[in-house]
């Protein structure tokens, strides 16, 4: 994982690639950079679309060794959706085979000739960057499936359907998992756009003749990486709740708790919860014979993923996320699994992320272009999608485009990202994180959630404005820096709460690399990365206007609590003051 | 003129209409009112199309007198086009009669109940608010003979067409003419949403039994009128050039000058130029039995207005202003007076920005949504605006989200505002004036062209930076003074060279109003109401980073002369620095 690879676009003659040392990036993976590479080489100023902007992709930095839960990948450039820095992240293979490739790094530079398209292989022998015309407006599924008979299984994918080619706002990547199918998304801000905008349709790494990544201390890493395992495993969240449930473990925990956003962020209950939860899906799964207990990548413990059949047996979708499960269910006034199942696949299929559809379809409903709870016309408007209709084209440009083209004041938008699935006037700590990161409305910028809800890390009251300021500073840092090791950020539940479990993890670094990190290295690490990329907002033209919640989380009350966003501004504009 | 009328929409029981004096905003009219009362009266964070958005609707000082050109009329808010304080300028008759029953401005706040609809009458015995749900959704021409029928025809109107209902961002507010048509527009920024959001459809201004208003000093005051109106008519722009050929008359002038921009910003001439021109206008007007030498309201003597009729002699729509003829011709390749009338009366009618229009269907045509030059296709783009359809929407919405919803980079906009009719590549003062000022994109903001292109007031070299920052701030700020007179900005040709003329404007203005002002008081006023609404802009969150141009016009060459934008972004952020 010692080189980065630049592969130019725009070069005369049709795409170069040049492998080059880390240089100034040395020591960095992941989120770290990501954000680094992205707020030194690209202008500020960029069109996110255009041939200036640069698209990174890397593995973190314990990807692609034996450590467990280390096959995330962070995808950064500047967005098409926010207009800011983004790192959006992602399960799946490619993590652990890039890592293994030896690529700390893909930089994706310029852009190809309006209307072309390409394909980039990848082996331990080298990278050919060949047309792919055969692949365009291919939805992911079909594309991967083409790519499956031409390449073997023996692969990794990260591609984009027709949204990203489209160069629609809300476009993802998509990544393959462990059976090949594209089903995980580095989803937020638009990121298969820029992809799109460079003239790739897909990534193939192959992983044929490749090893784990030796550790510098191969005993002591062995030995920090059990205890982390046993660490994972002990805590309730991690051990228990997300292997039994998957994400959606958390339904009926944030409908309890009246944060929970409906119809397009009008109530802080669903009627139709429990029949969307984790403990629903789970009974569905086991029932018709799909699989509630499984990894989105090789190395996973937690195994919060899993498989969603329909009544016959056969694939509809993974199991969705909770984010999923809520943006297309709560948020559209849906109860239903197998059309949120469906929704899910689509998306996936199409290249947009889940968050923004389901805030677009919410606003497209409130307008009245379908009405709440209309489960075909959810469905049919993501078909639309990935048709291009114009109709499509709006809903893929994301939340906050569509409220603008249909007149509608009230977008659960910041920095034109939709927010997730937890009301920020129910919980406030999550609406510091949505009005601060830098990312725009993110929940995994800064999960609150755990403090203000799972009484992780602590409590927060969640009603309250007092601490979540400071909550959300932290749980910010500690991402960032989380975020850079290639670790699911779902560890932090055992992290925040285990200090040996904290401990563990620092170890196995300190023994890949031969480093002596320490608990403040990490948090100067995590502050390093924030700094970055809030300097680069600020070039961009972000002021502390733009880290706020929507006018209507302040004065409009959410029912069962009648609460409204009381987190003062300063406290907002204090949070990055370390 | 001493009253400002309140209509708060939002009142319990229905609209409710308070009649006020001036108070703090005494000696304030037209854009200095506007820009004053939204600076401090809206919440620069508020959504612009919240309850907590103004309409402010003002006359200027010397509107409803004798004063030859008196009759422009402002309108400001915070704009859903650009996010930041918004002034647009309508000619028509509203000014003369609004000022004359006495009201220095009429401020919408609050916002109607969703789908109620209100028309607001106003005469000298008092102001009525009335449900108006008959007239949703008519376009303009027709929403205006229905008043007429019931209203008579001493009346003036500003209303909003179904673009307005739909709250869509570039729609405008029409002004009816002297033959009560609603021809003249405050065109910019989306102001017709915000009458939209407020729930009202047209305001209606009786002017039965009103009289002109009365100077301080009367023989001054007619003294002076009398050398204004002598100066006018001595210059050569505004006694000859704009009475033969209205406006158009820059077609063949920018043309030669290489900064027509043509088919979306990629060439700086067209070749069907000479078919567009307002020679060729004049010509097409006098052989049909138009007219190509009107006034757009009563008390106007340059006469720069025409109208526009059919082989038949039947109207067609006001002879198109040289922006909406270059925008829905250079623009979009279309060569044809007859198709570009069209336009210009379906903008109208539907009440929409024939610039943002131009600029969004050359976008379209960019993305192959339909070709260059094709004139039906233009004429159904329109038409799908006034229909409300989703590709209606998109274009309705402006140039920035048209391009961004077809992913299209190059998007010539400042601010999410399209830029007017002049390339700022090939003539560079302008440039400086679509990149700085507060309102985004708009030539009328600091016309540099005057002396760029047409030597008034001096001459500065279009294509080379030197100067061009210096000329648009003295604009810039003679502008925001000029604008606050309700003054016709074409006035300022005879100002800027003749020295005699701009004395006596200063002469009326105070013999009207008993005041001592003198040139160096204007530049005071324009410069204080620039510096309100740049704070504004500022407390909205707009940065330097606002204040600069697309990319591309830094770098993509413009024929003929393989111009690109060269002022330095230093110069660009001096210019208000004075």
């Amino acid at each position: 994982m010692d080189n980065i690879l630049r592969i130019n676009m725009s070069a005369a003659g049709g795409p170069s690639v040049k492998k080059e040392g880390l240089g100034q990036y040395a020591g960095l993976g992941g989120r770290a950079l990501t954000s680094m590479i992205v707020a030194t080489e690209v202008n500020p100023a960029v069109n996110p679309l255009a041939a200036g902007n640069k698209l990174v992709i890397a593995p973190g930095l314990l990807s692609g060794t034996i450590a467990a839960m280390s096959g995330r990948i962070s995808v950064g450039c500047k967005s098409p959706l926010t207009g800011g820095i983004k790192e959006a992240n992602s399960g799946g293979q490619a993590a652990q085979v890039l890592a293994r490739l030896g690529y700390a790094a893909i930089v994706l530079e310029g852009a190809a000739p309006e209307g072309k398209l390409y394909k980039v292989f990848i082996n331990k022998d080298g990278v050919k960057v060949e047309p792919a015309d055969e692949y365009k407006m291919l939805p992911n599924y079909a594309l991967i499936n083409r790519i499956k008979k031409k390449y073997g299984e023996k692969i990794a994918c990260m591609s984009i359907g027709p949204a990203g080619e489209m160069k629609l706002s809300a476009s993802s990547i998509q990544f393959t998992d462990m059976e090949l199918r594209p089903s995980r998304a580095a989803g937020r801000g638009g990121v298969g756009a820029v992809m799109g905008s460079k003239g790739v349709k897909v990534i193939i790494l192959d992983e044929s003749g490749l090893t784990n990544r030796e550790p510098k201390d191969a005993v002591k890493f062995r030995e920090a990486n059990k205890k982390w395992v046993e660490g994972l495993k002990a805590h309730a969240v991690t051990g228990q709740a997300l292997p039994a449930y998957g994400t959606n473990v958390l339904v009926n925990i944030i409908n309890e708790s009246g944060g929970f956003p409906t119809r397009n962020f009008k109530e802080g209950r669903f009627e139709g919860a429990s029949a969307i939860s984790g403990e629903t899906f789970a009974e569905i799964e086991k029932k018709r014979g799909g699989n509630p207990t499984h990894g989105c990548h090789r190395g996973c413990v937690i195994q919060c993923s899993g498989t969603y059949v329909d009544k016959k047996g056969k694939f509809v979708s993974k199991q969705p996320e909770y984010e999923t499960t809520w943006a297309h269910g709560a948020n559209c006034g849906i109860d239903d699994p197998d059309t949120i199942a469906k929704l899910d696949y689509l998306d996936d299929d199409y290249g947009v992320d889940t968050i923004d559809m389901g805030a677009a379809i919410g606003i497209a409903m409130e307008a009245g272009v379908i009405k709440f709870g209309d489960k075909r016309g959810a469905i049919n408007l993501i078909r639309e999608v990935g048709k291009g209709t114009f109709l499509g084209r709006i809903i893929g440009s994301g939340a906050a485009v569509t409220a603008k083209v249909f007149g509608v004041e009230r977008a659960p938008v910041v920095k034109g990202q939709a927010m997730p699935a937890y009301d920020p006037r129910a919980i406030q700590g999550i609406g510091v994180t949505y009005a601060t990161s830098p990312m725009g409305a993110d929940h995994t910028a800064g999960y609150c959630i755990a403090t203000n809800i799972l009484k992780v890390g602590g409590f927060v009251d969640p009603l309250k404005p007092e601490g979540q300021a400071e909550l959300s500073r932290n749980l910010q840092i500690a991402t960032a820096a989380i975020d850079s090791t290639g670790m699911c950020l779902f560890i932090a539940f055992a992290v925040l709460d285990q200090p040996e479990t904290f401990q563990a993890l620092i170890d196995m670094i300190n023994a890949f690399y031969g480093l002596e990190l320490t608990a403040e290295g990490v948090t100067e690490l995590g502050k390093k990365v924030l700094s970055a990329e809030l300097d680069f907002n600020r070039k961009a033209g972000f002021t502390s206007a733009d880290d706020r919640l929507p006018g209507y989380f302040y004065t409009e009350k959410l029912a069962p609590h009648d609460a409204v966003f009381t987190v003062s501004d300063s406290e907002l504009d204090n949070v990055f003051k370390w």
